[in-house]
């Protein structure tokens, strides 16, 4: 394990703004109310580098803040806390035993720009009280319990995203050598927070230290939301392609151009669009294709398009699933290009591999949630990534979704309720409660 | 008729770069080559105010270059010549009697940035070919014959359009309080010129002053060339009609948003482009409609639209078809918005009639071209706008296109045959000899 590190200059000015802020309690009465107050309380300044609204950039002056914040609510719960070698903040909750394997239960302190106030703090948070939960009542485990808030899940400062956790899963060859939009690589952020790039891949866990990884989040969709249930397993996060399209025509005057002499590349893409949309719409529900950039040139009313450029993202809970739609709509694409003698290249930009949850901790998460809810749990794939979907190199997975108002994220209109936030942490406490000290993969 | 002016004043560095152009043929033998090699030597510094390739903007620096050219190539074709108060350029051929009205032929001199050499300027050129055919054979008319090189169609230099035309027709109340894209005004440009913006409208004619006005203009359209036509008669300039339609969803996660609970606005868009385009195809040939401009928020491949703006021009040779099928596109896209759930403001931007020819002059163009041609002569409607429809407000109008290189125009690649212009001009001078001395409206 990567040995602690001085993280982050004291700061007299953040310590007197932190003096001012509102009081959350900090008894140990774990509660989803509790939590959803502690998201709430870091979505300002100076848990934020926006003076109104939240955008928490990795290793900016708002982490830092935050680090510091969460920290001590960490400590309240009984767990022993350091920052790792990639700036990731890690309480552990000792086992009965010394040394003993850990069930890591993470998400991502940083946000994007504009963000809402649960995406990934919501999972930290979560773990904090449910490590509280059991500290008020003495218990420990044949396990310890680390809590991992990471630094990177949204290359929300450098152009690189879940850099974090690819350290803590030893995923990561090297630091790459990227820079901030003003011109800070992250070599000189590291160094200006006390952290030493050169020690950056000691952030990796060996995989015998590690029993499960957790992950508790919102859902960010509507899914939950529209069938009733507060909480939901999640079974996968998603395989995704992202294709780029470009479609060449022949541009020419919208007023002498007669409509059966016209290569219209954006007539082309039009039908292009609703094909991709039929294809998704009529596959299995975890299927979704969506164009969402679109370029059209020259780009004036009274000029035919001769040139136009889009997206396809296509995700699906299986390759699969993901691969036949992806091969529908090349071949759709193929034939409508042909079809109005219109150029078309579409080049592959990403292929992520789907990654399935464990099934074994799965169907005890499945329990928790019959346990506590009352209902059979309802089980659905991630469309988004998350940082389970790397700490999946390093151990067995699982993940547990929550319920937001109308799918709305990264928008600071993200919602939760609290009763569902509390639905959450008593299924995480009868989970925690539940999974066997053995590796289950 | 307003005053001749003194318009700009003497430049020796120009003077110098004029005298090492190459030779064009200066005697008074009328040629369609000879017209096209005088819009290729237009086509470049000290011509155009870009180093490579054509943009001449009204009353820039190649404007005033090409004025003193042009006029050199009049006064050699027996004419005398004015500089209105707008800044055309206007070259007088006397007719049998002094001060009789005037046969007006006419195009313009300025061109869009990065432009073809023969849009307008083959018109004015082709004019001064005519009276030089003319002149050399020392024949007069009851009617004198003006050459006019209007100096604004395109709105090459200010944001609006035709607005030296409409100063000669008469059709233009004030001159409007407009700048250039470096924050010179109108008014500030003419006075750089030696003109007094003060005096504009002293550009316009009375209508007793004119016979007819006649333009000679490229097709830009494939319609000649796909019908092996050298030269059409154009029957009338189309209605157009042109809309802004905004379309307003629900942006999403591209991964976690299901198919089926999605309000995609680029969806609904691309369902509209692709009805759109069926509308326009299904009914009579002069109808065109065309989407060529869109713009797609939030714009990110990972996110589902949630608000796409677009525009739709549509026109056809008579303003009932036209409005036809602008009822018919309405009456879809209503439709397809409220199908999606997806909100839809659609704005009329612009409302312009139809303007036909005059049929007298029509059939007299028509007789010239079976002569010259040997066939029936092929009528078109004109999509793209011309001085000519200002001109109607004036007098009775008469346009021919000239078939150019697969309808491309407005870039460098536009293109026309020496003896298609040649049929064009012999055309002309059929059609000058045939028109009758009285006004034919």
């Amino acid at each position: 394990m990567a040995k602690d590190v001085t993280f982050f200059i004291d700061c007299p000015t953040l310590e007197a703004r932190m003096q001012t802020l509102p009081n959350v309690p900090s008894v140990a009465d774990a509660s989803g109310k509790r939590a959803v107050q502690r998201c709430d309380l870091l979505g300002h300044p100076p848990f934020s580098d926006m003076p109104h609204g939240l955008f928490r950039a990795y290793l900016s002056p708002a982490y830092k803040a935050t680090v510091k914040q969460v920290r001590t609510w960490m400590e309240e719960a009984g767990m022993h806390c350091r920052i790792d070698a990639a700036g990731n903040l890690i309480g552990r909750y000792e086992g009965l035993v010394p040394d003993a394997p850990a069930l890591l239960i993470g998400s991502h302190l940083d946000s994007v720009k504009n963000a809402g106030k649960y995406d990934g703090m919501l999972g930290v948070i979560l773990g904090i009280e449910a490590v509280a939960y059991f500290h008020a009542q003495k218990k420990r485990f044949p396990f310890a319990i680390e809590v991992i808030g990471f630094g990177d899940e949204e290359g929300s400062r450098f152009p690189v995203s879940m850099l974090t956790s690819r350290a803590v899963a030893g995923s990561l060859d090297k630091l790459p050598t990227i820079e901030d939009e003003k011109g800070t690589s992250i070599q000189q952020a590291l160094q200006e927070n006390g952290l030493d790039p050169a020690q950056y891949l000691e952030a990796a866990y060996k995989p015998s230290q590690v029993l499960a990884y957790f992950e508790a989040h919102i859902e960010q969709g509507p899914v939950l939301e529209s069938l009733h249930h507060a909480v939901g397993l999640v079974t996968s996060i998603a395989a995704q392609y992202r294709f780029q399209v470009v479609m060449k025509g022949m541009a020419g005057h919208a007023g002498t151009l007669p409509m059966h002499l016209r290569q219209d590349a954006l007539a082309a893409a039009a039908e292009a669009i609703s094909c991709i949309e039929k294809i998704a719409q009529s596959g299995p529900d975890d299927l979704v294709a969506t164009v969402g950039q679109m370029r059209v040139k020259p780009g004036a009313p009274n000029i035919v398009p001769g040139w136009v450029e889009f997206s396809i993202d296509v995700r699906a809970g299986t390759e699969s699933v993901r691969n036949a739609a992806a091969e529908k709509i090349t071949h759709a694409l193929q034939e409508i290009s042909q079809k109005r003698d219109v150029d078309m290249t579409l080049t592959l930009q990403h292929d992520l591999s789907a990654s399935p949850c464990n099934p074994q901790l799965g169907a005890i998460l499945a329990a928790s949630i019959q346990t506590v809810t009352g209902q059979p749990a309802y089980s659905l794939v991630s469309g988004a990534g998350h940082d389970a979907m790397i700490m999946a190199a390093l151990a067995p997975v699982c993940m547990l979704f929550i319920r937001c108002e109308r799918g709305i994220s990264h928008n600071p209109a993200e919602a939760v309720q609290d009763e569902d936030v509390e639905t959450a942490l008593r299924v995480m406490c009868d989970f925690i409660q539940n999974i066997p000290s053995e590796k289950s993969v």
